[in-house]
């Protein structure tokens, strides 16, 4: 392809609407669109909508590793627990079944507890006196922060005391030189963006449920998304933490520092644990300078080999402005096509990528893009491709990418699986998953972070279907143990996945998971029936 | 100042003598170079040259917190132990003492143990058939990289066994689409930088001791160095780690997978804790890609607000392409010419700074380098400075900043400091340090990593002078506290700061620490007597 066809993609005017990204389901679900108590019936595992039959509390056949468990004998709350906890939250222990319903029930629908009470602390202190109580009474606690987690990890599931940190919503400082800054749990990552952008600097972390997600919740499980191919894991990025242990010890480790090596690095054990070990009430963490330019890009590939090629050639010549590399399946494009009338910005291919380059100067920016582009056409890596710089066209390429999810939630009942493989495996993952279901499945899909050699499998069918679910599970977890890959890249283990564990770790590091819970929750009442699996001792 | 006089500092020739980076101290000093037992006497703390006095284990007061503590009832090795160790590791069980003694003593030669065996196992099976065998019969081990530590963590203090993991020096592999390299614990930092840069990449870290140090050691103590402002510390770019606990189970976190949420990272437990939670045996790490364009500015500044001003203007105008940014003081300068005979590239001034770009664009970087040194110096920021792109003078440049350990050992016994702060605190210790000590000192220095907020804060006398460590200490913590800072930002704390924990870290914390090691070394043989202080319960 000549140079004056890749200029031609400089100049093309992307006729996509304007998708906006915040439209995005994961930030426009709100509590108050969710279905009332009286129509919303459940299931308790797999993924996809909610099964309108019967009231019964998780109606997955309890042999699945993916059903909850037996309740554990914790205590139920009583008249007295709720006089306690009016007396330290008063007019913020909820205890009204329509208040208290929204937190009982998780995004994707899938897992419903039954909660009567939700407290909504809003300092350390008060999280701390809740968990001091609960522990002495013996009553188990759901930390809960936006409650858009995808593995049931984020809401009861019998009983438990939902502790919400909805109302910790404060910023508490910033530095404009370091860039660092300390905030509450409770503060939604969309306004920690709006907060820093205003000053110059950016989160750096970026995901589609920015609108409604918490720090404290990315942080307890260690969320990825969007930039994590340029600015890290929160394991780099959070540089302290405040937590409050089971037993309502306020573990502080709040440091503003970039560097600090007196002792063990304790926060490190609540980033990604899920609530299970403690409750973070607050967060340091580093953020990057807002970028000067950016350019998204997006390109069609007729094998996945050259898309890998793709990455490749990108990495050398978009170097360090390279801020995201995503890819979608022509079957992703279909069902964006068909169930969101998104017309595809370029000529139908097999697989589609999203660049992102975030850089200080535009016109090197340009530039670099420009000799990326040349190169890909000319060696006839990329078939086609469309060039966005400004802000709207920029969000509605990333639409695309960011809307796969809510295209899949109109194409059926869907099974969702989020797989860390080497980079080069990606793509045969789905190739065998269609060869092995054949027509059993409606569709099966693949999206996710080339960059980060994380796929987004998913597989829908018309309604949901055990004999499906059987021919799906244990195949995945297998295929995937079989490539020393995980079987929870960033989504984590919640309720849904704990059981799975042993495909991504070995006994002797989970029995030592084992040890660091009771040591640190002996009671076991943070966050029950999550991330561990039922038969650890 | 006009563009032309920045264009000239371009244009400039570095006159400098091609001081190589790789004379620097720490990776030049051998174990041969090191002083025979018998002309070897030693102190065991603080910090300085070895001191020819005594043979008395410990010179160091018993009433210094950083004193050994009483030997703990270990076992001590026997003829039997000793057959066993030569059964499992024929002709790798080193006991003769002008073997041994290299590894008994420090680099700084401050530390000196009285271990009698060396054991080089060259496999993770060796390691764990050691551990086990040592937990059984209650001996102490200290694990040993290649002992460039300088708080004595590396070295025994009295008579443990040597665990050294220099023959485990096996790259495993090397994945060239995602960079991530696993390797043997024992590998030395600068042949795995070699190995990498044939390969088109680097590794994430880089340090002055990198042609003795060993990965294993760096992740065992969390190093930092030269490019963690670019890639971040090694929470964030180790990505498994395999480790042989106390008791010999070997515990394999060894992924190499991006990203991965199933269960708690137990691997980030082992990244700093000093070898006292297990021996890493092995590690998967990220690397980045080697860049195309490496640049070198040399500049001087009149005050330390106008180098922090610099330090901002830089982030902003060199954005993504900035690697480090260091400094040193003009008492600095004085030593090394003093000392090291190494002549100021540019004219006299309080402040130094050295700035490194490194990019994939050598026209692009340029120009980002051409435009921030005409605002640098139009605004009067900094008043002279010279750039390098070639490799000998880049090398040149850097010495100025490496070299200032090597100069502070030729100017008498030193006390050295390894402070993080706020980066606006930074230089108020040095001032505040100078004036407290008035004429007591002979040299008060500071230099370091101005990007991470790492001070270097050093203070020499002729000779060593107790009455000066008391004016010093604790002083120097105390202030340090007051600004929330930490009082080991990347050297750890091992034997010399372990009972300094409290000035950076809540009595909850540490204790937290001391459950964490009790879970994992109930026994205590790993590394006694290092980074947790002695009033532990």
């Amino acid at each position: 392809m000549s140079v004056c066809v890749m200029a031609g993609i400089f100049q093309r005017t992307v006729r996509l609407r304007a998708a906006l990204r915040h439209l995005c389901p994961h930030s426009t679900l709100t509590c108050a669109a969710r279905p009332s108590p009286a129509d919303s019936p459940f299931l308790a595992c797999g993924s996809g909508q909610f099964v309108a039959s019967t009231r019964k509390l998780h109606a997955e056949p309890k042999s699945s590793p993916a059903a909850a468990p037996e309740r554990l004998p914790f205590s139920r709350v009583t008249e007295e627990d709720l006089a306690y906890f009016r007396k330290i939250l008063p007019g913020r222990t909820i205890t009204d079944p329509d208040l208290v319903e929204s937190s009982n029930v998780d995004w994707l629908r899938t897992v419903k507890g039954s909660s009567e009470v939700l407290l909504r602390p809003q300092t350390t202190e008060e999280v701390s006196q809740i968990l001091r109580y609960c522990n002495s009474r013996n009553l188990a606690v759901n930390p809960q922060g936006g409650n858009t987690g995808l593995v049931g990890g984020s809401v009861p599931v019998y009983d438990e005391i939902i502790l919400s940190t909805s109302l910790m919503n404060n910023i508490l400082t910033f530095d404009n030189i370091s860039g660092i800054l300390t905030c509450q749990a409770g503060c939604v990552l969309e306004n920690l963006s709006l907060y820093l952008e205003e000053r110059d600097f950016i989160m750096p972390l970026d995901l589609g449920a920015k609108g409604s997600c918490q720090i404290g919740g990315n942080v307890a499980t260690n969320a990825g998304g969007l930039r994590l191919l340029r600015y890290g894991s929160l394991h780099g990025t959070v540089l302290g933490l405040e937590v409050v242990l089971a037993d309502g010890r306020v573990l502080d480790c709040l440091a503003t520092l970039r560097k600090d090596n007196t002792g063990y690095d304790l926060k490190q054990l609540f980033i990604g644990s899920e609530g299970t070990l403690g409750v973070i009430t607050a967060v340091s963490i580093l953020c990057p300078r807002k970028p000067k330019s950016v350019n998204v890009v997006f390109l069609g590939c007729e094998t996945f080999e050259q898309l890998l090629k793709t990455f490749q050639l990108c990495r050398g010549m978009l170097g360090e402005i390279l801020s995201a590399f995503e890819f979608l399946d022509s079957e992703c494009m279909r069902l964006l096509n068909t169930h969101l009338k998104l017309p595809n910005p370029i000529s139908d291919c097999p697989f589609y990528i999203v660049i992102e380059t975030s850089g200080s100067d535009p016109e090197h920016d340009s530039q670099k893009l420009h000799n990326f582009l040349e190169e890909a056409m000319t060696s006839t890596l990329v078939t086609d491709g469309t060039v966005a710089t400004e802000e709207s066209k920029i969000k509605a390429l990333w639409s695309m990418r960011e809307r796969v999810t809510e295209a899949l939630t109109h194409d059926g009942f869907t099974y969702k699986y989020d797989i860390s493989l080497p980079v080069e495996r990606i793509y045969q993952l789905v190739t065998d998953m269609r060869q092995h279901l054949g027509d059993r499945a409606k569709s099966v899909v693949g999206y996710g972070h080339v960059g980060d050699g994380n796929l987004h499998l998913n597989i829908t069918s018309p309604a949901k279907d055990p004999a499906l679910l059987a021919a799906i599970e244990p195949f995945v977890y297998e295929w995937t143990a079989g490539c020393q890959g995980s079987i929870s890249a960033e989504h984590g283990l919640g309720l849904k996945k704990r059981n799975y564990i042993y495909y991504s770790k070995p006994s002797q590091a989970v029995a030592l998971m084992g040890n660091i819970k009771a040591m640190l929750d002996p009671k076991g009442i943070l966050n029950p029936y999550k991330t561990l699996p039922d038969n650890l001792k």
